[in-house]
């Protein structure tokens, strides 16, 4: 019997087919509004002080500490300062500026009063209680000083952070980029989602969810397309994909059948197309096609799926910068079987810190899967698992 | 002194305010293609069985098992049939008709041979191995009977969930609808993002915070609007804004200073403005304006953001289908002091289990609540809590 090739094995090769074209565009510029949810590529940096000016935290009176040691004491009123107050103004010894909040706060002042502790009169303010130096005033710069990274580099741009980036005076933030990637979906017996069916015929679900796997990856997804086993139909289809896209994903027609179109058009390309020690998933392969390169996974919705899972999205995500989905140890609520020699990821439940086999290892249960929250990984040198042994899970 | 009313308080006013609205508008139709992520509001359900036909697991060759209780032996082959096979066949006695993986099994067959398990001969096909009755078919139904729900209602479409609905033939699935929500900040002093700063002038932040915010509780942004303190102007703004969105949140102008541009044009119109016990976030209002919910919240940056995320985050999360979040009980690294009186959300990270404030109470720290991960919750009647006691804290 061949020696089929490992699951890392082939990790590794997908990796280094894909990688470097992943790495090749690290980095776009997008608009702030434009920017939630990615990752900086580079610290965003405040150019000036925040806040930028010293202003009033509260409304009230802007005034000297040193006149407001003996209260209640009625002073005289120079005017009003409104938040955008477009000129500076100094306050005179014994004097208050009236100031909303945000607003500079004039030299010469070192304290605002809040209104809640004046009285307007005839002639003045009565100031009832007096405040420390200091009290009600932010400093400019006491938030961060000019050069701070308001937001490091590698950072999820969560909504704070872009009110960071905001009040920093930046528009336009420096993430890492999204790639782009095309789906296409083979096999003569797959009808667009929705349609009638004859017999042998089943809808498209590798389109559409290979598309959505894309999408919760970070990454974009710029076609989707379906072609049935005809090689020149999928042939225009590739050229299509390879003209727009980073990164070309291919579901069906690398197996052994007789009508194996991505094989077929493939393979006399360069593509490697082996048999994994995995199940499910066996069937795969990997091409560059003007210079762009080409993920060819199984055509079984299962199987797409789970090879996605172990293949492609760890190198998605790792491109756009979300953190890493790693596995976890988790003890196994019920035993388990597996064929030896392929490493097998069953689909599995977890419940009360234990992880149950959900539904059989058949790779058309897309119920099943669509029900499951983790794949329990099954080496392949292992055919049976019992009860409560510890085994390695990978969230979903 | 007046009594100020409560977080809890206002919380309650707001749901009672915004609750129906969200409430009027729950499903909407979406195409599978576009669903991902989105909550479903009712079970997706397979009209037909899944697999819909009995078929074939390999690529191999249907057969009856009864023939192939002495092997080697050699058979005839009648044919071929693609995993798009449009014609029902049957097998005769003692003959083998070849099938691709998928393709329907044909009557009278009750196994698959995978192809690895035989040799191409002279006049037939010889089977090296023999298989049990029912191995390599896929029954009708084996992952789903008629009338099954293949996704449950209030589920997060997940890709593999897309996966089952696109597998049951679902080409349109009934989802949570997303509130179509609309944000005016106000101000005079306020400028767009990145353009040059005058004195007293500082860069909107709540425009595009706020849009970050609503998106990612899983709301629709329909228009950013940026308006001065000029009533006329607000008013526009406003008018803009309720003939599109379910929602319109304000940020600024409902203070008790001079220049209250929010309060000014809606009190009139019935608005309830006041004072919550809270900090950041006193100063908060809400209306109704030609029968849409208006919520305003404060201007300072940092008490908009702690103000979303008490009194508008679960409601929106809610009415799309996400998850709450909920405030944990942690214990404290540090000692916070916080002002009698009012109920305090601190800014916080957490380390090694223990969460600690971080920045200080001040509400323009903005960069500070970039870098936070929670609020610490300190109750209005607590002045001192010290380190090791047990406080909540909200992710967030």
């Amino acid at each position: 019997m061949v020696r089929r090739r490992t699951v890392d094995e082939h990790a590794g090769r997908i990796a280094a087919l894909v990688g470097p074209t992943l790495a090749r565009y690290e980095t776009e510029v997008v608009p702030l509004a434009a920017a939630l949810g990615r990752v900086t590529s580079e610290p965003i940096v405040t150019a000036g002080p925040m806040p930028p000016f010293r202003n009033a935290q509260m409304d009230g009176y802007a005034a000297r500490a040193a006149d407001l040691r003996r209260t209640p004491v009625v002073l005289p009123v120079d005017g009003v300062l409104p938040a955008a107050a477009a000129t500076a103004r100094s306050l005179e010894p014994g004097h208050l500026l009236k100031v909303m909040t945000g607003a500079p706060v004039p030299d010469g002042a070192d304290c605002v009063v809040p209104i809640e502790q004046t009285l307007e009169e005839d002639g003045g303010v009565r100031i009832l209680r007096g405040v420390e130096a200091g009290a009600f005033v932010r400093e400019a710069g006491s938030d961060a000083l000019p050069g701070t990274a308001v937001v490091p580099a590698h950072t999820h741009l969560a909504p704070r952070r872009i009110a960071a980036a905001a009040a920093a005076g930046v528009a336009e933030v420096a993430v890492r980029r999204r790639p782009r990637v095309a789906v296409i979906a083979t096999g003569a017996e797959v009808v667009a989602p929705g349609a009638p069916l004859s017999l042998g015929q089943v809808h498209d679900v590798n389109g559409v969810t290979l598309a959505a796997l894309v999408e919760e990856a970070g990454a974009v997804v710029v076609l989707v397309d379906r072609t049935s086993d005809d090689a020149a139909a999928f042939e225009q289809a590739l050229l299509r994909a390879v003209a727009e896209a980073d990164l070309v994903l291919t579901a069906g027609g690398v197996s052994k059948g007789d009508f194996e179109v991505v094989r077929q058009v493939l393979e006399p390309l360069g593509a490697d197309v082996t048999e994994i020690a995995m199940q499910p998933g066996g069937p795969q392969g990997s091409a560059s096609v003007r210079g762009v390169p080409i993920v060819c996974l199984p055509g079984n919705p299962v199987s797409a799926q789970v090879s996605f899972a172990v293949f492609l999205r760890p190198l998605l995500r790792g491109a756009v910068g979300l953190p890493p989905i790693h596995a976890v140890p988790m003890p196994l609520a019920a035993a388990v079987h597996s064929p030896q020699g392929k490493r097998q990821w069953l689909r599995g439940v977890v419940k009360d810190g234990a992880v149950s086999p959900l539904g059989g290892p058949g790779s058309h249960l897309v119920v099943a899967m669509a029900a499951a929250e983790v794949l329990i990984d099954v080496p392949a040198d292992t055919d049976f698992i019992g009860a409560g042994s510890t085994v390695s899970v990978l969230p979903l």
